[in-house]
């Protein structure tokens, strides 16, 4: 239900238009059949806090937006060079690499311009705050910078703590954002705020630790994708550095930490949160 | 004396930090030694309307990250293929082409961040709408589609109807969003802000003919980038489609619009905005 509606409010941000091979570079990865985690996340997140859901859809998109974004850039030939993602040709494959560039920047701006023209009902003051916390997500202290040293520790010796700052920035830290971002805009106050930042810090983490056990338990066609990639580039990994029964452990350990703050709220309300944290440490793809 | 001001806000925008490389990047093409135009044009539309610069410092640092964002973006091997701007080697040269694609995304997050969190003494409801004037000036409708086109139209016959097309979504809209977000961050009201946008539409237009003229008539050292180069690669100038006379024509024309709409402020008041339109007029680089 609430993936639907995020699908049709994202259709309904980029209609089809002249020029017309940029709007569709942009569709394609934005309604690439997603299942749009990170919005469900927003919307939950608002109201856990007491916002309605509608508070929420603007900034939803624009987190979808930034994130589409980032994978489309990511995939770049200069970048991690991938042909496929999901077992569909990446952006670049089907609309060429500066169609994918411009796609991914008319993807980035138009996240914050939704913000800004699309939320109703939420104080002006509430939406720059919101927009802040936004733009700081992607900038070259978090999103940008993870990529870096991403790119740049590729074929070296990673260490452990390496390692969770490449995912905290590259992944975590827009989850981090798009909740506190909601908590904003559904109307929470200082502490909902901290505590939902906490849980969307251990899911964020968990994402990744389970995303890695599985790259190296799974069969590439379960996956499609290709399976061990990671292993093979000699891309480090939790299980890699950690093995796979304590990479286990680690994220047990987030799923309870994520609880924990959960029960903060009030247990009706949080419920979309603990089944989302749930679906994370059980994604099969 | 405003030129210093945003070269010192810019900056402090970006200080050098972790990681190095991308941060290097951002700066290297932020402070390249430009003249500011943009953001002394945008001070100048703030205090035309009665407000302080100080109110509108924040969008007009935003607005050269944008235009800076695209400069990189656009110099790419995928785009326009160009190693040297200003005499300078582009950003990818430098940095490569990842960090150059990282460094466009991190800036262009940056503005909307910027003026979010910057901003002082103005309302939020005016940050909130000048932000979405700014994302509309870059979106997959404006700048991304100006690039989109121009890229398309690359060795075919195009018309006047065309080049303008290109010329107003490359660079006029980002010159009229800025103007715009400062005539709202200055406190003006409706018929400001369309005398404003109207001013802003010439004084673009006008520079990108002058820029064309100056092309086809300077030799490459005092140019410092190859002179005649748009002839050279086909590409569609106001000399070429026009005939040189009638385009010099054409930008009196724009000049004298410019100037009428400026008639509707008080003299004083309008004047660095009338130096400004003489001073594109008059460019030589």
């Amino acid at each position: 239900m609430k993936a639907i509606k995020v699908n049709k409010a994202l259709d309904e941000a980029i209609p089809m238009q002249e020029p017309i091979k940029v709007h569709e570079a942009m569709r394609y990865s934005l309604l690439a059949g997603g299942k749009f985690v990170r919005p469900i996340l927003c919307m939950a997140a608002c109201e856990v806090v007491g916002g309605d859901e509608s508070l929420a859809i603007p900034a939803a998109c624009a987190v979808e937006m930034i994130h589409t974004m980032s994978l489309i850039h990511d995939n770049l030939p200069c970048m991690d060079n991938d042909d496929l993602r999901h077992g569909k040709p990446t952006n670049h494959k089907v609309f060429g690499e500066n169609t994918a560039v411009l796609a991914g920047d008319a993807l980035l701006s138009l996240a914050f311009e939704h913000v800004a023209t699309k939320t109703r009902n939420v104080t002006p003051q509430r939406v720059v705050q919101a927009i802040g916390e936004l733009g700081l997500a992607v900038g070259s202290g978090v999103l940008v910078a993870g990529q870096i040293v991403d790119l740049a520790s590729e074929g070296k010796q990673v260490s452990l703590t390496e390692l969770e700052y490449i995912h905290h920035h590259k992944t975590g830290k827009l989850l981090e954002a798009a909740v506190v971002c909601e908590a904003i805009m559904g109307g929470g106050n200082e502490e909902d705020v901290e505590k939902l930042r906490s849980y969307a810090r251990c899911i964020g983490l968990l994402f990744q630790v389970v995303d890695d056990i599985l790259d190296v338990t799974k069969s590439s066609d379960e996956l499609r994708k290709t399976a061990g990639k990671d292993l093979m580039t000699d891309k480090a990994t939790y299980p890699k550095l950690m093995g796979i029964e304590k990479a286990r452990q680690f994220a047990g350990e987030l799923m309870a930490k994520a609880m924990d703050e959960l029960s903060y709220f009030d247990a009706a309300k949080a419920a979309p949160l603990y089944h989302i944290a749930n679906y994370i440490a059980c994604h099969q793809n």
